[in-house]
């Protein structure tokens, strides 16, 4: 609470003008479009709808590409396009972003396809994309005024709370349930803020965290009362695609859907390079991705259906089991606009996909970028996506966060006593 | 096996002309200064000393400089300066480097220093410095004719070995004690090389390696046969450092001591900037950390001699564990001549640490990080470093591959029945 809190006068809640998230002017439903002052807000006083961030960027073409380009290897030269203070990259935070797209083409002849990329998000500080949405809320958080960075979660966003919370010097509140793995309440720990332990499934942990972002006012929840700010830290995905591409969309990307507030802001993030005049219009297709444990939103697009009716999740992708997508009616208008896709994959795919990968491009994905590659493989499979079409699919996350879902299918090839008698006999030459 | 090996016209072993590694021309003994040409040798055939690599760089000054800026956004950059092909950077590989230099303005703080910065290899693919060195040795081994990419390891090596194979599309062969813990089997079985647990102790592997690479002519084994080329990539950490401090060096470096090669390649690093005129030549001091409980260069600086003399391992710090380091001497060469000292911390110290390092900066290092930010800490208490001087100190892998180290000391705060008032009374507000 430096810079940033300096600037902002007042309590949070009251939406002053002074608040300086950069582009940002206005927080808009995404049902009734009706406008609210920028602030903790993420309901609709009208109709609760969910809002969003409204835009009035100050610069486009060539000149915002020049800004662009100069800016720093991170997210934040993005900042003319994100709800952030403009001096946001001299803050303290963990700088995520600028992972690197991988041109796949071990992976594509082995599915028989001509280009295929991979925009691999495991290079991330805490190895998934929830660094990027993190990093957004908190620029957003802190000039609103909040003092105390939290979140309910199981796993990545947990990480990501509270590596930036330590490096940003402020106090960081997760909330896990109880029950998790050991290894994932460490990773978390590490970091020395408040770590909460809670004797109940995520949807209690969930619950509680809405009870006490109502309760303590200056505690901001990044996915609660700052998830528009937060959510649009995903535009930066598909930014990232375009500019590594050379300033241009590819033709297909595939998208895990957990909430599917990941694949619409890519779409949004497309959208809006072509409006500022960034990259050439030229139409896209976007394909979504679940687990056949958690496919609310495939469900729904298989039946032609408007509605995502909820389900009571039961996959090994930890990261996408959400059983309630908030996201998933928009998941659909995107998908059905674009001429794309949900399709689900089992779990055994899942394990099949992220063996997959590694072997093939030495990329080692958690679970979520193993469903990723199957759903790849199933659309090509079912004649949805086309292998000679230029494809971009998304690794969100790294495989030593989810090393329990494969530890059963991967091992040791041979073990021998220690010797080169022992070696030669085992037939490994 | 495809560009680069129809450049080699030969076998691995003759030291064919045609081989182009760049600026590299032969290979030198450190001891008495014999040289022989490139070929797949590692130890002087005059005194049975260690051999490295000898250059004839193509350019310097601006020329250089200007060709390094305009080159990848990885380790390739540094091409120019490496024993790897021209065209490197088009072949398959993980691009390792290029991983962060971070401000640690909190942690200085705490350690009531003035301007300090972590060098964050955890950022590279598999999450190590590693993948740097066998990035090099692959680019080598390849142009050497080898088809084969191996090395015996307990941990990091391992999992850049078959992530950097699978990708380059070629097979890899890794030693790995069979009493490993299943979490680091796993992480390089998910690559689908070929992964052998061997009945015996790092030692019984190591020498199994040697035996087997004498009976394979077309296995490389990264830190046996091709060593001199594979040690090479540790300079890019020196080089990286240099020119994210915009073309300068720092004042103090603090770097960990496994075989102790990676201290004396930076060194080498840091030499070749000033004497190709890339950076101004300015005095600095290079200190060696090590945990006491793996200590010989240590001993040897405090003790004042010329000779390590090898210990039994016993540290939570295992990628550090290295009892007879084949760089110690030289290490001790480094820090005598640039003022510096190697100072040993304990195990606990080390979980410290981490902790610290987290907390203050939202980065979570595996123990090796650990020993180095407890040994940067104790040269201050000892006076041996100055606080007011710039310093960088290195973290050459992640906390997420040694959680173990950790388990006992960081976890919840609380543990909660999922209710508000539960939450109220715990304290937490």
């Amino acid at each position: 609470m430096t810079t940033s809190a300096t600037l902002s006068t007042s309590p949070a809640t009251d939406g002053a003008p002074t608040i300086d998230l950069g582009p940002a002017v206005a927080l808009s439903c995404r049902e009734c479009g009706h406008r609210v002052d920028l602030g903790p807000f993420y309901a609709c006083t009208e109709c609760f709808g969910p809002l969003e961030v409204a835009y009035q960027f100050a610069s486009s073409g060539e000149e915002l590409r020049a800004a662009i380009e100069a800016g720093p290897d991170n997210i934040w030269r993005w900042a003319p396009l994100l709800p952030v203070p403009p001096g946001i990259a001299s803050t303290p935070n963990i700088n995520p972003g600028n992972t690197k797209l991988i041109r796949a083409d071990n992976l594509a002849r082995e599915l028989g396809m001509k280009t295929l990329w991979v925009k691999d998000d495991s290079g991330n500080p805490t190895h998934s994309f929830k660094d990027r949405v993190v990093a957004v809320a908190l620029a957003a958080a802190r000039e609103l005024g909040f003092s105390v960075l939290a979140c309910p979660s199981t796993g990545n966003l947990a990480n990501a709370v509270a590596a930036a919370a330590a490096r940003a010097g402020i106090r960081s509140v997760v909330l896990v349930p109880s029950n998790l793995e050991q290894q994932k309440i460490l990773t978390t720990a590490a970091y020395g803020g408040t770590l909460v332990a809670v004797d109940g499934n995520y949807d209690d942990i969930n619950r509680l965290a809405g009870q006490i972002a109502a309760e303590q006012e200056d505690w901001a929840f990044v996915n609660v009362n700052v998830r528009p700010y937060y959510a649009e830290g995903s535009k930066t995905l598909g930014y990232e695609v375009a500019e590594q591409l050379g300033w241009r969309l590819p033709k297909q990307v595939v998208i895990p859907i957990a909430s599917g507030a990941q694949l619409v802001k890519i779409d949004k993030g497309f959208t809006e390079l072509v409006e500022l005049g960034l990259v050439d219009a030229s139409p896209y297709k976007v394909f979504g991705a679940q687990a056949t444990g958690c496919s609310p939103v495939a469900a729904a697009f298989k039946a032609g259906e408007d509605v995502v009716r909820p389900v009571r999740p039961d996959t090994i992708a930890k990261s996408l089991a959400i059983g309630n997508p908030a996201d998933g009616p928009y998941v659909l208008d995107v998908v059905r606009r674009t001429g794309g896709a949900v399709e689900d994959v089992s779990d055994d795919d899942v394990i099949d996909a992220i063996k997959l990968l590694a072997r093939t491009e030495g990329i080692f994905a958690e679970t979520a970028g193993g469903v990723t590659v199957a759903t790849l493989r199933k659309l090509l499979a079912t004649g949805a996506l086309d292998p000679d079409e230029e494809t971009v699919i998304f690794n969100t996350g790294d495989g030593l966060k989810t090393l329990d879902a494969i530890a059963s299918s991967v091992g040791p090839t041979a073990t021998i006593k220690p010797t080169l008698a022992a070696f030669e006999q085992a037939g490994l030459v």
